[in-house]
């Protein structure tokens, strides 16, 4: 750690309290950087709602220490916006000099109240990690390495601060809905899994994994029938059976579709983009959960 | 710091966690004193619920070792209620020694509990800050003082600890509700505001800052109507105006008095006094909020 | 504190964050290891939950950095359940090596999950703690000897690690219901209480100490009834007496069956065994309570 006031990370997200998302967070902050202290601002963000955390943010900036400022509001993870450290001109020594998180307009009204940014690394991706949980795969190491005095050319590629996207340059993607499907074709595989966890967003993990996809013939694209059945040991469907198709992230998803990804702890779930597939789908609050039926197709049609 | 046993700030409020409100304590706390570990007590005594609060903290106070209390439920911040710092007479070398928060009756209950207070410090009010958010700006910064073994003396002035307020002296101040305005005078001034944030009290920030107040000429204690319309680019008026006066802390209002004031980020909120704005003036969930439309009187009748 | 890498107390419990246990336990922590840093995995497993609580812990545990995980996910808690340490096998460097809580799976998948345990400690309990939280008495007293090296020998016994009760063992006791209380007999004394605390878990804490059910002769396994009556001031009774047994730990009553017991602060609480009294009381949200009138009878029928 280089010299200079104390400095902390100062962890904002969309994360909720619920589920153990900001608590995994913070273990690997602790596991990379022991000495540092842990700042929570706030982790309960409106879920996706960029705007809402940047001006949060905005709010908070002035009033903390040296360090550097963690920020989670990621409808896009898994895609192809750039993961940024954004690095503050001439901040006052008791103020954070880095800003790290996703590249969608959540750091800027903050970096611009602490004097603008002078200098922006587009975090390398990490090997190996998954695709839906860059808050611990990318962002938290890339905090850890700053606040420890690393070398920033060390985690990413300079890129010009000018090109940083700005609030409300977003896309505009929509929440989407379920869509049913229609019956189409013959099975070529079919597997009945049960609910493990349903989180904060309403994605809902079941008892597979990716062999278990492997096996079933559902490759990345391909299209699979969804159909809810009563919980084990009764033979009662909830309605049509709705159509998904494995994707590797959230925002692969257009409107209206209903995602199979393999998430962050390596578990088969349902999703949606920004939206809850629980919600969607039908599934109540506590108690015994459906079934959940996959059946997959020799052809996909229009879908 | 002076010698003795590692200590803490021992943290508790009615802030909340969907804001940012106990984040950015926490921060100035950091600032302040980096090498103090701050302990959450809880933020979620129910708002302004004093006797709540006071009951937990009492709960609480037998298992906490050497440091600080730092409690926050503050209906009067903002008036001449005092902020105090409560010594304890001969704690245990692994009890608190200071209570921290206003003098309405919430640090006391602890006090006794802990052995009686030998010492009051009425806390000096800081330059320049805001006066609606004293747990950032007058308690955080008084309990690093006094964790980091700093002199008492040095941030306000001795009184009387049977001065103290005890539970169930606050004043019999009445929770408010909205009063509709009548149509009183000519305008002097309007402007148009959109929401930018809805804390967890119901107050209603706007895009608003003191320059705009002082151009439509709303004075310290003058009224202005206000008047909700439909989000921008539609005209959709929602019922009557309501009338408001522009204050300088959350208890100036009387019952049934909406207020306008500068806030602790330096914005312009619709405020009531241990009320929710948001509920009264019938701001739903999320989605567009209306604007926010002033008309500044040039007489001010009886409201 | 022995040599290696930094370590940590990870935590994790369905206490919630209204209420101040989180808060206490953190403090607790603190005051018996002050160089350890807690980090908060969650606290909003749904009360009661094991299964949840040891999912959220199995998908977390592989992210976490050295020390010991805190887990409690306790409705046994002040039965004969068992309450222990259990060490992990060869785990890495960077991975906790001891997780602590109560023996009812909850921290199997966990501890299988970071290779398996090879040794148990059964915990011994401690003189004069309370019987209802053992998270703050028992487990992060444990947690907080341990995570500085402390000798396991000195907390309890060794017991050999299959025999750890593993996920779906616990007993099927199920929600209790409140049973209403017919006449019987005369009363020997009574006693009218108010209400002080509701905390998350519904439990009814009143302003009466155990002196109070002595001198109402309330001996432990003593009957009672318990009739709510309007706020102090009025006259209004809240349909039958319910009937109610003076026990010392939650899991000591049956379904259907209210409870007396002295709760974790010394004040006497009214409680259901892994269900709400509150609502099963028809207690409701805030405003004026009810209060809750005592009535032990000479002599205990059938109930």
């Amino acid at each position: 750690m280089s010299s200079g006031p104390p400095r902390a990370v100062y962890f904002l997200s969309d994360y909720g309290t619920e589920d153990e998302f900001a608590g995994v967070v913070r273990a690997v902050l602790f596991r990379l950087a022991p000495d540092v202290t842990v700042v929570d601002l706030s982790h309960e963000v409106p879920p996706f709602d960029v705007a809402a955390g940047a001006a949060m943010l905005e709010r908070s900036v002035s009033h903390l220490g040296a360090g550097v400022v963690l920020a989670v509001v990621d409808p896009g993870v898994g895609t192809d916006r750039r993961g940024v450290a954004v690095h503050i001109a001439g901040a006052p020594a008791a103020a954070p000099t880095w800003l790290v998180g996703p590249d969608n307009g959540l750091l800027v009204p903050a970096a611009d109240r602490l004097g603008g940014a002078d200098r922006v690394v587009e975090l390398a991706p990490r090997d190996g990690s998954a695709t839906t949980f860059d808050g611990r795969d990318l962002f938290a190491p890339a905090a850890a390495h700053l606040v420890r005095g690393g070398d920033p050319d060390a985690i990413g590629t300079r890129v010009a601060p000018d090109t940083l996207i700005r609030p409300g340059e977003s896309s505009g993607r929509e929440p989407a809905g379920a869509a049913p499907a229609g019956a189409r074709g013959s099975p070529t595989g079919t597997v009945v899994a049960s609910v493990t966890w349903i989180d904060r967003f309403g994605n809902v993990q079941l008892d597979l994994g990716p062999d278990d996809l492997d096996r079933l013939g559902l490759a990345l694209g391909g299209r699979t029938d969804v159909e809810l059945t009563g919980p084990a040991g009764t033979t009662a469907t909830h309605g049509h059976p709705f159509s998904a198709r494995r994707v590797r992230s959230f925002a692969e998803l257009g409107a209206g579709e209903l995602g199979v990804l393999v998430d962050a702890n390596g578990r088969v779930a349902l999703v949606f983009d920004r939206a809850s597939a629980a919600g969607a789908l039908g599934f109540a609050g506590p108690g015994a959960q459906p079934q959940v039926r996959f059946r997959v197709l020799r052809e996909d049609p229009s879908g």
